[in-house]
């Protein structure tokens, strides 16, 4: 399939978001990807994001684990879309595959896991039903 | 004049921007105000912010002054507007009012005055002539 | 009195903190003084900051003004000392003053004003009786 | 071996690091991993960290992986403690493992890996002779 990463999420790269080598630092890098992931929700779940879910629903999502790799810097010299997809649901973790592309060169990948639980003990819980219709179509879709 | 604030810039707020509070950091409010300055100047002189000015010409422009009154919690339900003019040209600085506006309530409103400097000395010059042509008509005009 | 801030905040400054201009971006500043003013109630309320305050106590402490003047660019070659004092208390609000400093160099000063406020509704209350004692104190004493 | 990781670095975790979920935001853990391992080359290398081989030496160390697991919550409760230790050393890259911990509770483990390059040109180079010499013994000596 062509254009598996169904959103992207187009965001300006600022000053303040460089380091003194001149390109974006490694650790906005990520709150990029981040931003990008919880885009994807609101977009994927009529509006609900980390937010939504975390002080209306009671809902948490930390993640679990997150991996990328760098394969060119990012500049204040043009936005920055990160693509975003579902890879994979389990019985409560989520994974998405993220991708931050540049005028067409590619600037980094990765994948981040997330798991629901329950805001206030912290437990795990399944991925609630009216998450995982969602998903679930859109993994099997490539998407 | 109704809309003096010439330029706005809109940002999508997102759940990483607040605090256990469950609105915006302080912190993040001065990104935010500080981002749009950014942008102001780069609407304003075709495209060249404070990575051009640093990187590409050599001109450093450090703050020696803000000042911010917070009117309202900033929440990610909502995109953050953010409106900036032009309110002062010295010999060497520049005078920024800013406003912040959600679903048009009133969230913060300050100022920040920039002075120019030579990068490689920090040592303060005039505004430049390329700049200045811009300034003085927009700070005249109130915008 | 010589030293009329009575607690100071020491804090490494990183590569990350810096912007391309080799110095610590603006907005990181701001950051630097609100960390130091959290680390000020801490030491001042036995280990009282804005998250027990804010998670154990329901009370919150949102900034209603900051006011800042940068002398001298902040540098990752020096740690940043942050001075914090009490400078007036009013029924629900008190005045912090802040002041940077790295190496005996002035950094920068300012003034931050927060009210006390319910986390549940927002709504102002007066200064708790077990804050205010400690402040009016430490205002009286200049400290 | 009992204490593997040599160096570890010790800060205090503030209210603006945590999100509505009450806990560090994850982009700020990834700062937090990335400040200990700026803290480890100065460490390591009298006082040479990343600002000093950016704008003294004209070397940048992009990081081109990282992963990490995240075991649990970190809360402004506590000082986060995390420890760093090279991991391996390649012709132009250097690994780093990274380990988090709050009052002896794991909260995240994990990989980064950088490459060293020519600022101006950001082409790779090998690890210069002077760090190399101080990274292998302590790769074989599993520190």
């Amino acid at each position: 399939m062509s254009t598996p990463f169904h959103l992207t999420h187009t965001r300006e790269v600022a000053f303040g978001d460089c380091d003194p080598a001149g390109i974006v630092y490694t650790g906005k890098i990520v709150d990029f990807a981040l931003e990008a992931i919880d885009a994807f929700w609101r977009g994927r779940l009529n509006g609900t994001g980390w937010f939504q879910m975390n002080v209306d629903l009671g809902i948490g999502t930390p993640f679990v684990h997150l991996e990328l790799d760098f394969t060119g810097p990012i500049t204040p010299r043009a936005p920055l879309e990160t693509r975003v997809r579902f890879a994979r649901m389990g019985d409560s973790s989520v994974t998405f595959e993220v991708e931050g592309v540049q005028q067409g060169r590619a600037c980094f990948a990765g994948r981040f896991v997330c798991v629901f639980v329950e805001k206030a003990t912290m437990r795990k819980i399944s991925v609630p039903d009216w998450v995982a219709g969602h998903v679930k179509g859109l993994v099997q879709a490539g998407q």
